[in-house]
């Protein structure tokens, strides 16, 4: 089986908002779609082990983000690399609250919808939640593929991910993202000790190599 | 509510293929996605309207092909704006059986899946299908994001689908597929009698205006 396939399905980036009582948190998803028209419905599927997949239960509800191209890295690293239970995702990156209460960015997006929960259904490692659009904002910007993400941002699946997968053996690894320095600038071992991880900001000590 | 929004959220073009008994059928789809990782599970949305919709679940799964830029115009005409009940969508179309017996096509893909169905969810226009992933194949190309359908090739949505949207009034539109003229080659009335449309082949006189 030639699973390389899997990365033909294109799909686009985005931050999954929700409530934590008072509290906004949300993650990095890949898994969005537009699945009815009248009424609009959307789904999005989130990994079991997230945090934010419980907070969409108690909240009725989540709001989507749609990257842009120009998302910062910082935005990536942030909600796909760090657990909204110990972390305040929004404490550093700008947010506006939709209608019901839920975080949407309000820099690097070209968009955002905002749905009340309708139903869900468990999946082996994920939930898929569907909503039904409650309100959308558009906003000026080419939408973030993952295809574009991989492709020109280098960037890396998270582990919770539908489309993870193994990292490759011999690279110079991030323990947090997971991002593999292709020696692109030249070997590792050169680059300034100042130099830290493209997509989460982790310092060049803490890199590994198996 | 700025539904524009909608349009931001990335997705590919794509033939989901079914047997209707020992014939078979498909339809153009925009909603694939692969929801879970571990084991990989693959969900796809079709109309409550599309024959289709019940060869798969006669079937007990599906195909995914997987459209690239170079797919020809006559296979989105094919699939989208004609229903299986009435059409050979294979007899024009150079097609693979994979081993369950469902149809992929050979030409202007970058590769496809089989799936066996696991379960469905019935939604206000459509079922969404969720099905465990059992082989899959790529071939070179560059996957067909719906983006490009709608800038490159002005591809029209077909009613059927969970993206569709009322055409614009005023202007000369296909009846079958519900293309509309953008005036890029002259007046309408100026195009040879000879032209057809170019996403589904209906001949010039066939065009209505509102």
């Amino acid at each position: 089986m030639d699973t390389m396939a899997l990365r033909n399905l294109s799909c686009g980036l985005f931050i999954a908002g929700a409530r934590d009582g008072g509290r906004l948190t949300g993650c990095t998803v890949n898994s969005v779609m537009q699945v009815t028209s009248d009424p609009v419905m959307i789904s999005v599927c989130v990994n079991h082990k997230n945090f934010t997949n419980q907070c969409i239960r108690d909240s009725g509800g989540f709001s989507v983000s749609i990257l842009s191209e120009d998302a910062a890295g910082e935005v990536i690293g942030v909600f796909g690399f760090h657990s909204g239970r110990d972390t305040d995702k929004f404490a550093s990156i700008p947010c506006d609250k939709t209608a019901m209460g839920f975080p949407v960015l309000r820099l690097g997006v070209c968009g955002w919808l905002e749905c009340s929960l309708e139903s869900f259904t468990e999946l082996p490692t994920h939930t898929m939640f569907i909503g039904r659009l409650t309100d959308a904002k558009t906003s000026p910007g080419s939408p973030m593929t993952y295809a574009y993400y991989h492709r020109v941002i280098k960037g890396k699946t998270p582990v919770n991910a539908p489309t993870y997968e193994k990292p490759l053996e011999g690279l110079w690894t991030c323990p947090l993202c997971g991002y593999q320095y292709d020696g692109s600038a030249g070997p590792f071992e050169g680059l300034p000790e100042s130099w830290t991880c493209p997509i989460c900001g982790q310092p060049k000590n803490a890199f590994r190599t198996s």
